[in-house]
């Protein structure tokens, strides 16, 4: 484990420094799907009793047991070969228009960084179960990664002060402050993970922002892995931005992964949906533009959810965002 | 121990059967203040290093060395005796208008529900550490018993799912989800503190609402006891019910105690404040109408934060309330 540490610090470090690092998470995430492969069994846990049934498998621990979360088999690229040819199919359409990407190529993007996330959540999730925060931190650093690769001149910012973001004088202090001196444990972002001793306002950070030379406004893109995060976070960042500079001018785009539980009693596993929260705060808090799920609750696609907000995988992600700067001439 | 957890179990359990509780509630306070005076040392722990300093004290075990959260002495009545008199001179109080308070009355109105809440809280941090819960459910079921007391005519309901209030089919379902299913951890509900097993969507519940009997409307009054707690949920609500009802037909008035926390090492205590946020949320999230304190951080009682937000003591914040309703022809 001391290696996929290692690994995840460097990786960390680099993306601080704002040097380029998908390669070094690239490294990270092929060491960690290697150890769980080498170190761990992979086998069939429970279902998820929707219609049709979900099945989900656990890498798994024998002497003393320890389970990690669910994964789903129909999307974890199991065999390292078929991994690493399928990422490089991914890296590769990154640099055609995601727009004109087919099925085929959205599947194999939502796959792969599937399995990149889970392979380095089910290490941490067997071998360093204290670092509750690095899965979520690993995968904003991915994403971030990606989009540097399919984006290389857009404008990239991370963890944005909504203060100052808003050049406001009387609330750039917002900026500086802890939300609570122990908020440390309900944080995602990098700066808390990769230096624990600092105090972090997790209450008024957005997550990456894709920013557009030279104008104002773009697409903010909130990242939330487990279900121990809150929802209301990025519909109150969205209503801020929507009231500083008017609707419109940013979008949110949230990206999740695996917000699913395991029931040891039962053997199964659940899909955590709130459909009536997310609707509540849809209509009522902000717009969100879009909801992007490697492995979209099965609740989230009834006909009901798609009236409120779109909610596709996050194959469709890469398309959308192209989409948005294109028609802001960015692209 | 267990006298003071029965006492709090039968003050909750004639809450949640929508009986009167204050009752309930004086028995455990008293008897929570009697258990500090008699098993626990009350001492000065060390300085807010503020303009002025401010001196706390702890209640304190020895062995093993167990100390309470920090405690104003200014604001703390210790005497038994003292604090019943203030007690029943607060109760009295309230069959006057509190908008007629002279500054005597507000001053002991504030420390009386100050020395309440701290008493069973620190009972709590000394012999049983675990209900991390506790002490702010309690907070909230004195709050609303001492409203109870004032306001005998009005319509309180506590804990409206949002959803339900604002009568939408739609969005129907969030009164019933849980944001997480381990969601128990993050909120200060009655439901999810005295019914452990219960699961509880802590986004979407406003705490407790005074009503007026056949208007819309009311004032929405937020609890928060620790930093733990996010302080974006009440900016939230209140901008929820502004989207669906109008501006200025719910109001919210957060209610705040003992926001603190003790340094060991330093021997010191932290008032834990995040102005710059409550700037940012107030001026582009929602209006709260107020943020009343027991015990107001010294940051928050500088200028720069009065052009943004009131920021008053309990002691007034009665009269507000009835300012408010009597404003509505409710009193």
């Amino acid at each position: 484990m001391q290696e996929v540490k290692s690994l995840y610090a460097a990786a960390c470090d680099l993306y601080n420094k704002l040097q380029p690092h998908y390669g070094a998470c690239k490294t990270l995430f092929v060491a960690a799907h290697a150890k769980l492969l080498e170190n761990a069994d992979y086998s069939h846990f429970g279902n998820y009793a929707g219609t049709p049934t979900v099945p989900y498998y656990v890498f798994l621990l024998k002497a003393p047991r320890v389970a990690s979360r669910p994964v789903r088999p129909d999307l974890y690229l199991s065999d390292p070969k078929d991994f690493l040819s399928r990422h490089d199919e991914f890296i590769a359409s990154l640099q055609t228009a995601p727009q004109s990407w087919n099925e085929q190529q959205r599947t194999c993007a939502n796959r792969v960084i599937y399995t990149a996330v889970l392979s380095v959540a089910c290490c941490y999730d067997l071998w360093q179960r204290g670092s509750r925060k690095t899965p979520g931190t690993f995968f904003e650093i991915l994403i971030a990664g990606i989009l540097q690769v399919m984006l290389p001149h857009a404008a990239f910012t991370k963890h944005i002060p909504l203060a100052s973001l808003l050049h406001d004088k009387d609330v750039e202090e917002a900026a500086a402050e802890p939300e609570s001196v122990d908020g440390s444990d309900v944080s995602t972002d990098v700066a808390a993970s990769t230096q624990p001793d600092s105090e972090k306002d997790s209450g008024v950070s957005t997550d990456l922002v894709i920013g557009i030379r030279d104008q104002p406004g773009g697409i903010v893109v909130p990242l939330k892995i487990t279900t121990r995060e809150r929802i209301v976070q990025p519909f109150a960042h969205q209503r801020i931005l929507d009231s500083a500079f008017g609707e419109g001018v940013y979008k949110s785009l949230l990206m999740c992964i695996s917000e699913t539980q395991l029931d040891e009693k039962t053997q199964s596993v659940k899909q955590v949906c709130v459909p009536g929260t997310i609707k509540l705060f849809q209509k009522y808090l902000a717009r969100l533009s879009g909801i992007y799920y490697c492995d979209v609750p099965q609740r989230y696609a009834a006909e009901d959810m798609k009236r409120t907000v779109i909610v596709k995988s996050v194959g469709d992600f890469f398309a959308d965002v192209s989409e948005f700067l294109a028609a802001h001439g960015a692209r």
